[in-house]
């Protein structure tokens, strides 16, 4: 074991799909470098995500609260002031704690009268975080560098706009970007955290390496572009009846966020090959600065988690983008390398285990030697790392969904208030509950591919009436506590801490 | 109508009973002053508090939302900084609002730097009230006041001893206390609301009157304390069979919370005398009050709400004081007067419908022609006083109990987490639901006085179903929404806001 500090590494993708790795039995993309951090850590094929929109993912990522607690349930709703985030806890703890990437954290207003989300809401760093090299998609310091390169105005104007020959025929995604590979917004935040990993030297780091890819607009520098052949495509995960007898949620979501061309099999196809070269770019780059970090002394005392902040339908259940409660959304990849002696019993095992993105902060937490406040709501994989699995380890992940935005509450017919929807999902079955629009329930031991609700069959009565419990007791055990465990941690003689025999 | 400008009198008693008014029937007790305000307001038979302790009901009250919302679910546990009460409400609305008594507020040290509540926690004013004159049971303004009409030292640092005679043999309760009744705290305290009064003049003002009477302890002035023959205390609301099989949640609240002396006849006869002769008191003092503002102009002009924070069970169900979701507890008494024709139509009405006190908030600023924010989860009375009552007025009420406190943890055996109660209650039944501990029913059609938990019975297993599904789809549609009304509110071009159309 070094006998330097622990340093942390947490990338995230934004909007990869859990089973878009090689390593896991994908029949197309490849990711050679994600698949050799696997065989070094453990891959959690279980992983889930409490929100599948960018904001409310992350801020659960960032806390290890739900949302329901942070309060900031959907894009573009501020995150409170006073909720921590890991950039405040290992800030507070010594560690040097930088985002290199995108965040999508909204300051509050109600809690901080210098937040001006009005005037680029995207454009403030995560708090407690440095912002090292931002990027939300078309970060200032990337653009900097595409003019510094030569490119022409009109291209660093608009980075995404697509080559496309005069004649074209095919799905503009077909067509490469005129942004050259080695300069792509991937490319150049990596070169970024190689840069800090450079400056930060022998003070404990934690980097938040977040790139903005796979992304949409779905489009990739030559040759990503054109390196998977979308003949090779797999099928896309739905059957006619789900469009013949749709749950009303599916409606707007189908309709409004312009999932209806993925219809076409020419596009689904196209689609999702250079969605699978996006994540082979970032594979490509990935193996470039673990080869940096294994040259320079870095790979043996840093902690790397890799994950996404949600996934995408890419056409499955006839869906773009992410929206809905189905596994395409909320599964995402996952691999922690410890690379300390005590992880060594689990490298490169697969896990089943449910694990939920609140457990990402007191993870971190704990591996650096620091106690988990008990607002925290997650638990820390360390002791599955360890294999010292806790036996009362969790048996399903859930998820919490507020919908009320744009235009979704008039499409819908029901009032704001009634548009929020939680999910239960364990190995047998997954739940939706709405309070607006009707259940929805699968039988994943008979339809593990979320085809068929059979939430109106008779034979579920009593599955329902189990996972609504499962929801409210959820629900129940976890209001915020944030200023309970004040009271107990910090006020003397009020009493016994409870917490403290947890 | 008044061409002045409206003033608000809120009067709030602390730990008195609904049914403890002459005007609704009791036995015993009068109140002739609230019952003549009833006639000219009017008296609400069904409303409910969400909290049965001091602390978080008021912060309902204050906030206009639920305890899960105000994250202040005990006594002790801070109101966050960013939580907006009716003093901040109206005082930006150009009036002058003022505390006179008690408000169990606790400051937040995470948002705001300055709180220290460790010393002298329950001597903040409340959050945007001016301290008019602050008394959270022993105020230094009333003690002053005692000191300055020569009571003796041990006297005025003990306000509450009793004068026991050599000899005595009743419960203490019987005896008076040696502050004579026109100094008494209630007494002192109305004074400090007529001074109120007179220095406010012309400009608008909000008044929360807040008695510290009649919580414990149960002791009064002399003639107060032997207005009432204990021989007529009717007998307590409770049967052997409620001891013989207890719900665990009984057995902490029944045994260390002091109950059991009111076992014994002779104690509860003389404690209910004496907390009626405290709850007349009140009554007497109010009536100097009225007469006060009839004879200075203010009568026509001051909307007056009165209720109190909880109930008191004074024996019933073999308890003392506040815990656990029976009506004793969390039905409290509820009359406004609105002295504006409007409110004629009304006038001396006894109303039936399910008030909550999360409605306090927006029937003020309602009243003072203020918009209801989207945060506030009660809903104005206002049109129910002008005999416009809402076809879609609620239906049910709700609570939310956090008692992971002190010993209770572990006297239960279950963890801090699963230390959370919610309750609804009809018409018709009322459910409680705890996640580590079995459900209670009552059936209020065939059992009004809660005696008998049918939770058990196969009979009301459907019953179990539909009043879990109520309280969980109550839960989901009372997510905090703080922050979403202000991304909706402030930020342009977000979308269109869904709150519009509320």
């Amino acid at each position: 074991m070094s006998s330097n500090p622990l340093n942390i590494l947490f990338i995230m993708t934004d909007q990869m799909r859990a089973d878009c790795m090689s390593g896991v039995g994908h029949p197309v993309v490849k990711t050679p470098h994600l698949d050799a951090l696997a065989s070094e850590g453990v891959l959690f094929k279980q992983a889930f995500v409490q929100a599948a929109v960018c904001g409310p993912s992350r801020m659960c990522f960032y806390t290890g609260r739900y949302p329901h607690a942070t309060r900031s349930p959907w894009n573009e709703v501020p995150l409170p002031g006073d909720e921590k985030t890991m950039g405040h806890y290992l800030s507070e703890a010594g560690y040097r704690a930088a985002l290199c990437g995108k965040t999508h954290y909204t300051p509050d207003p109600l809690t901080d009268p210098e937040a001006q989300p009005e005037q680029g809401i995207h454009r403030t760093a995560l708090a407690g975080l440095e912002s090292w090299e931002f990027n939300d998609g078309r970060g200032d310091g990337w653009l900097q560098y595409l003019r510094e390169k030569g490119y022409a105005e009109e291209i660093c104007n608009n980075p995404f706009a697509v080559n496309i020959p005069e004649g074209a025929d095919k799905d503009h995604t077909a067509y490469p970007i005129h942004i050259r590979k080695e300069d792509s917004d991937t490319a150049f935040m990596t070169d970024r955290a190689i840069a800090f990993m450079a400056e930060a030297g022998d003070m404990p780091w934690f980097l938040h390496l977040s790139y903005f890819k796979p992304h949409l607009p779905i489009v990739a520098p030559y040759p990503y572009n054109e390196m998977y052949d979308p003949a090779d495509s797999p099928l896309p995960n739905r059957i006619p009846e789900e469009l013949e007898n749709p749950h009303p949620f599916h409606i707007p979501y189908r309709i409004e966020r312009k999932s209806v061309p993925f219809d076409e099999e020419h596009i689904w196809r196209q689609r999702r090959a250079t969605y699978y070269g996006l994540i082979t770019e970032i594979d490509d780059h990935l193996g470039r600065l673990f080869h940096h970090m294994k040259h320079n002394g870095l790979w043996e005392n840093t902690l790397i988690l890799f994950t996404s902040d949600h996934g995408e339908y890419v056409g499955d259940h006839w869906m773009f983008e992410k929206e809905l409660f189905y596994d395409e959304a909320y599964n995402v990849p996952f691999i922690i390398r410890d690379p300390r002696v005590e992880a060594n019993p689990t490298r490169g095992l697969v896990n089943d285990d449910f694990i939920e993105s609140v457990d990402v902060v007191p993870t971190f937490l704990e591996a650096c030697g620091l106690g988990i406040p008990a607002a925290i709501q997650g638990r820390s994989i360390g002791p599955i790392l360890r294999a010292e699995r806790p036996s009362d380890w969790r048996n399903e992940v859930y998820a919490d969904w507020d919908f009320r935005f744009y235009w979704t509450p008039k499409k819908l017919g029901i009032p704001p208030d009634k548009c929020r929807g939680w999910m239960v999902r364990d190995t047998h079955f997954k739940y939706w509950h709405f309070n607006g629009m009707p259940d929805v329930l699968f039988d994943l031991n008979k339809d593990p591919q979320e085809l068929y609700n059979v939430a109106e069959d008779p034979a579920y009565a009593e599955v329902i009436q189990t996972y609504r419990l499962k929801l409210m007791d959820w629900r129940m055990a976890n209001e915020d506590v944030s200023r309970v465990s004040w009271t107990y941690n910090r006020r003397p003689g009020f009493g016994t801490n409870p917490f403290s025999n947890q």
